[in-house]
C-alpha cells in the first residue's frame, strides 16, 4: 500500500500527540537520504514502512556523529539499543530520485530509554514524522538495562 | 536496530493509545506469517520496520477475502488506500522460522477513512501490536475521497 | 529499476548458461507466492531483487518439507547453508496482487554445496528463473564444510 | 539464507564467466555505501539479496553524474532502463557498520541494451561482484527500444 496521503491528514488520529514537532532549537542532527528503485512501491511513491529505515539510518548517523558505534556498544558494554515503539504519520508523498533530508531531535532521555522525534522533508515541505521509542537492552538477555554512563553524557550534550 | 524489547515496556508511552487491545469479538481475520531470511535483522530477530509489511500483508487478505482487489479497486473506482499514520508497539522478539499469527481487527470506520487494529501473536504471546490509520484517496490526484459505497458496506458486514 | 523486460531477452546474455531449463521430472518442489505492495516498486511491478527473496522463501519450505530445520541446523550441527552465487533472468513482469508458484530443482549435489535451479512462474508464463549454489560453512568460523551426512541423504532422497 | 562465503568458492561455478574482473582502468565509478541494521540478516551480516540494492544505488549515481536521470527519461524520452539479467557471486561478509564501496564498470555498450561489472569491496576486500544486464524498453508497452543516442553518446564518452 503506497505511503503517503495529501495534507491534512484524513481524519485526527489518536495515534501521534498533539504537536510533535519539535522545537527546532532541539534538532540535533540531518542526513540526507536519496530515494531509489528499491524505496519505491506500485504507487509510485515511497513505501510507507521505508521511512523507518530512513529514519534509522539518521538515527545511526547521529549516533555515530556523537561517537556512538552500534557494534562497538555490543562488544564492549554488552548492549544493544532497540526500538520500543514507533508512531509515524504521513503527509505526502516521496518519489523516485527525490533527495531527503532526515532529522533526528532528541526529546526525553531517561535512564533505559530515550524518545526521538524525526522527520523527513523534501526541502521545507515535511513529508512524515515520527516519534521513535528506544530502549536500552542486554545484548544476551534482551532485559532492558541502564544506558551506559559515557552515552547518557553523549546524549546530554549533544 | 533489532525490533523488540521484554515486556513490559521500558517506560508509558505517549504515542499510542492506553488500551490499543481490540475487543476479541472484533477480531475479524487472521493471516499466518512465516519468518524468513530475508525478515531478520543482525539482532537475530525480525527487523521491526517489517512487522509493517506483515500487517499490510494481513489486511490485504482481509480485503481479498471480502471480495475487495486492490488492484481492480484502483482501475474500475479510481480509488486507492494509503496508509495515513501508524503505531507499533514491540513486546516480544520473533526469529526465524518462527510461524506468526496476525490479526486484522476494524475499530473505526469513517467515511474516508479506517483505523485497524492488529497483532503479531507466536502461539498465545503477543510480539507486536499496531494502530493503522488507512485513507481512501483518488488514484490520480491522491486526494481523499469517500470509501466507495460498495465497500463501506463489505466493511460494516465484516 | 523496474525487474522484467518482455521476451525475448534484448541480447544474448554470457552469464546464463544456455539451457537453465531443468528436466521437470526434476522439479522437486513447488511454493506459491502472494505479490504484495512491498515486493513492488514505481515501476508498477515486482521489483527484480525481491525474486532473490521469493526463491529464498521457496527453498526454505523445500527443506523443511524434507525436515532440515535451518535453526535447528545451525544448534544440532553448527552448519548453515550461505548463497555462494546467483543468477538470475528476468522474463516478464509480476504484478500487485498475482499469485506466482516457485519451483526449487537440485541440478547439483556436491559435499560442500549445491546448485538450484528455480523458477517464478504466474499460470504457464515463466517470470524468472535462476541458478542458485548454495554452501555449507561453519557457523562459527563461516569456513566451507561437508553438508551434513543426515542431509546429504535428505537431498539425494527428494 | 546469510550472504557470503569466505574465499576462494566452494566449487567452481557455471553461472560466472571466468573473468569477471574489469580492467581496472574501465572502472568508471565508485560509490560509498554504509551498511545498516535494515541490511543485515540473523547471520549477522549483509543478507546477499541487498547487493542488488547497493549495486544499483551506485549505477543510479553513476547516470546520475552522467547527467541521466531516471525520472526524467522517462517524462522526456517515454524511456526506462530494466534489469535483464544478474550474475553475483560472494566472496566475504559485509558486517554492521561497515562502509562499503562500490564500482560500476561498463563492459559492454549495445544499441539496446548494456552489460555493467560492479564490485562491492570493504578496503582491499571485494566481497560480491556481479554481471548486470540493463536493457532499455518503452516505458508504457515494455518492449524493447534503442537506448536514445544523447545517452548513447554520454555512455561512450563515460
Amino acid at each position: 500500500m503506497p505511503a503517503p496521503i495529501v495534507e491534512p491528514p484524513v481524519e485526527p488520529s489518536a495515534a501521534l500527540p498533539a504537536a510533535p514537532t519539535p522545537d527546532p532549537a532541539r534538532v540535533l542532527f540531518r542526513w540526507p537520504v536519496r530515494v531509489y528503485w528499491e524505496d519505491t512501491d506500485a504507487g509510485g511513491i515511497v513505501f510507507y514502512a521505508n521511512y523507518l529505515k530512513f529514519f534509522e539510518r539518521a538515527r545511526t548517523e547521529w549516533l555515530r556523529a556523537a561517537g556512538v558505534q552500534q557494534q562497538m556498544l555490543r562488544e564492549q558494554e554488552g548492549a544493544m539499543f532497540v526500538v520500543a515503539d514507533t508512531a509515524l504519520r504521513y503527509h505526502a508523498p516521496a518519489r523516485l530520485d527525490d533527495l531527503l533530508t532526515v532529522t533526528v531531535a532528541l526529546a526525553e532521555r531517561g535512564s533505559a530509554s530515550m524518545r526521538l522525534v524525526q522527520q523527513a522533508l523534501r526541502g521545507p515541505t515535511m513529508l512524515a514524522e515520527g516519534h521513535i521509542r528506544i530502549g536500552c537492552v542486554d545484548h544476551g538477555t534482551l532485559r532492558p538495562r541502564r544506558i551506559p554512563r559515557s552515552i547518557q553524557r553523549v546524549l546530554d550534550a549533544s
